[in-house]
Order: C-alpha cells, then sequence, then structure tokens
C-alpha cells in the first residue's frame, strides 16, 4: 500500500498553490511525451460509477481556433456591456481573459452524457455527476501540467452551443472545458485577477461550518 | 519562478494513480492539522472570476449523519429498483456505495451560486461554472487527504434537495459534494469499480481526437 512522506506532501501543496489560470503563452509547442502525461494524468481522475466520461480534442487547426477566437470575442462584449456604468468596466477591459491564438495548443474536455447508458451509476439523484467527474480530471491535467512548467488557462466567455457547432460535437456530447496550453511568459505568484485587483483571497475560515450551514465550528 | 524536477513530477503521478474512492473506513479521526491542510487544498483551487465560490460543512453529529444515511437507504432502493431483470443486479446490490456512519467526518462541500453577485465574471455563457469551479477544489482536497493517508468517498446516492435540508442550506447555496472522510481500511491498487467487475479502464488513447469530434490524432 503505498503511503508518501512529509516531504512528498509538501511536494503536492507546492505544486498546488503554484498553479495559475495563464493567458500569455510563449509560442513553442508541448513536447508529445508531457501532452500524454497530462492526459494520463486526467484519465486517472475518480469518476462516478467508473464512467470516464471524458473525451479530449487536441485543436491545433488555426482556423478552428480562429473561429472560437471570435466567438469569444463576440460574448466579451456582451459581458463588457454588462458592466455599463459599472466603476469596474474600465478593469474589466483591461483584462486579457484567453489566450486562445497565442497558447501552441487549445483542448477541449468534453463528458458524454450517455455513456453507459441506459443505467447510470451514482446518477440516479444527481444526474450532473458525470460532468462533476469530467471537471476533476481537468484539475488532474492542470496540476500535472504545472509540474511540468506547462501552463493551462480556461477559457469560458465561449457559447458553448456554438463551440459545440464547431467542434462537430454529437448532442450527447457536452463541452465542460475549453483550454488553452503551452508555456507561459510567466508563473505569476498570486492568480491574475487578485493582480489586478479585481477580487482577493477570502479567509478560509470564514467558509467552513461544523454540522449545518452557517455554524462555526467549535 | 517555481520549477518542479522530474522527482516532484513523479510524486505527483504516484498520488493520482493512488488516490481511490474510498467506502471502508477505520473509526480514528483525522487530526485537525490534517484536516487544514486538505481544506487549503481546496481553497488553492482555481475558480472562475477567482469567485472561491465554496464553503464546507464539516459533519461530526451522528444524528446528521444517520439522517443522511437513511437518504442513501431510499436512493439506493430506487436505484436497485431500475436494474430490476438486469443481470447485474445482485453485483449492485454486493456493492458498497458509502461510509457515512463508519467515516469519523463527513464533509459538505457547497457553492454559492450568488457570491459575487450580481456580476459573474466568466459566466455569462457557461452559467455553471461555479459548480465546476468548486468540483476542482474537491479534487485538490482529495488529492491531499491521499498524501496524507487519508481517505475520501464521494457519496451522490442522495436526493440533494433533502440533502440540503438536513444542512439548512439557503436556497443559493447548491450542495455540490457529500464526501465520507477518514482513514481507510486500506488503499487498493485498482477502483473498486473495476475490481468488482462492474467497469473497466477504458483506453486513453480511443479518447482523444484532433480538431473536431472523432477525428484520431494524426
Amino acid at each position: 500500500m503505498t503511503s508518501f512522506n512529509t516531504n512528498e506532501r509538501d511536494v503536492l501543496h507546492r505544486i498546488l498553490r503554484a498553479r495559475r489560470d495563464i493567458r500569455h503563452f510563449r509560442h513553442d509547442s508541448v513536447p508529445e511525451e508531457v501532452l500524454t502525461r497530462m492526459l494520463e494524468a486526467a484519465h486517472y481522475a475518480p469518476s462516478v460509477g467508473f464512467k470516464q466520461p471524458w473525451n479530449y480534442i487536441l485543436i491545433r487547426s488555426l482556423d478552428v481556433r480562429r473561429r472560437i477566437k471570435s466567438l469569444f470575442e463576440e460574448a466579451n462584449q456582451e459581458e463588457l456591456a454588462k458592466l455599463s456604468g459599472d466603476e469596474r468596466s474600465d478593469l474589466y477591459k483591461s483584462l486579457k481573459l484567453e489566450g486562445i491564438m497565442e497558447a501552441p495548443l487549445n483542448l477541449a474536455v468534453t463528458c458524454d452524457r450517455d455513456r453507459d447508458a441506459p443505467f447510470h451509476l451514482g446518477q440516479g439523484q444527481m444526474p450532473e455527476m458525470d460532468l462533476y467527474s469530467t471537471c476533476l480530471a481537468v484539475q488532474n491535467l492542470w496540476l500535472a501540467a504545472r509540474v511540468e512548467g506547462v501552463g493551462v488557462g480556461w477559457v469560458s466567455i465561449i457559447d458553448p452551443e456554438k463551440t459545440a457547432k464547431i467542434l462537430e460535437l454529437p448532442n450527447h456530447i457536452q463541452l465542460v472545458a475549453y483550454l488553452c496550453v503551452g508555456y507561459p511568459i510567466e508563473f505569476k505568484d498570486r492568480p491574475m485577477l487578485e493582480e489586478a485587483g479585481w477580487k482577493s483571497r477570502l479567509s478560509l475560515s470564514n467558509l467552513v461550518f461544523e454540522d449545518r450551514w452557517g455554524h462555526s465550528p467549535k
């Protein structure tokens, strides 16, 4: 039975804390063996009913990426319009929220809602569990990337239906994550949104309750 | 800028592969400092708009756990009924799918759908992103537990509305994960559902496409 020592524990915590959401990429490509290790890490994520509902679409085509990028621009204009009159409007405009064209690789992570149909173990009461499993795979991939010095940025400001059309996803395949992948210009010490003054890190102790909502631990 | 060597890379991959979904627990409690490191790991997960939408409810009360356990029993009967006439019915019945009463600690991880309202950065097109962020925190916690020798089991066979009522969650707080936490009887080499013959590990190479759905990488 594998066990880990305190040194190995500290390695994990250093990786967790050094991980960033990356939007500024160098153009050099990620070696195949590095990419393989990242995908293997994702594939070892937990999944409801051991369903492994995920697929990975490696997007290198400039044409596909250009079309996704224009979805981002369209959606980001809509978002900016929501901040009209809000003092954060200029700050929002200054944020770089994707690296679709600069990153050497884009990666769509999808969830097959029909995998193992018709009986979905563990999903009778929580049908979204397969989507959640797919998220766990994304986090494994993100950490495996970080330890290789590879950056990952999650782009959520795109219309998922239009993205699905561009990627030719069948109806039962749901886009969970659209990621930009590549070597970053740098890994900053703090999240970009914290550095930019958008939002601070919350105090963990305020977020922990005991036995029911709102009751602080003794 | 923190970088990691190949030894540290291998530590991460060993942790990822040694993590299991645990249902058989010893009764001894998890020390406070271990639990704190697990929660800190979760708190360093990525989140959309740096929203940190999560809360953690530590459930030690036997009464609360008994009520959750009866939700499981109710839901599990419904699941079993779906397999009536299916050859996997007996196998399903033999699976241990939770450790609510045996584990010294239960942990509900929730998502505050109103945090940072009304402007939800990065959620205009994908409103579920805050739920996904909460899942990433769960995976960080799961890995931080594993490196301490602590087991985590995700229980999804419970009605989330009834669970929310027991935990007194306000309407804007959504249950994402109900976890059992404690030292496991053992960490098996393979997932329990694989060992039991429910499902095999898929071949990763069949799950990877290039540029669009269904196209194998060159």
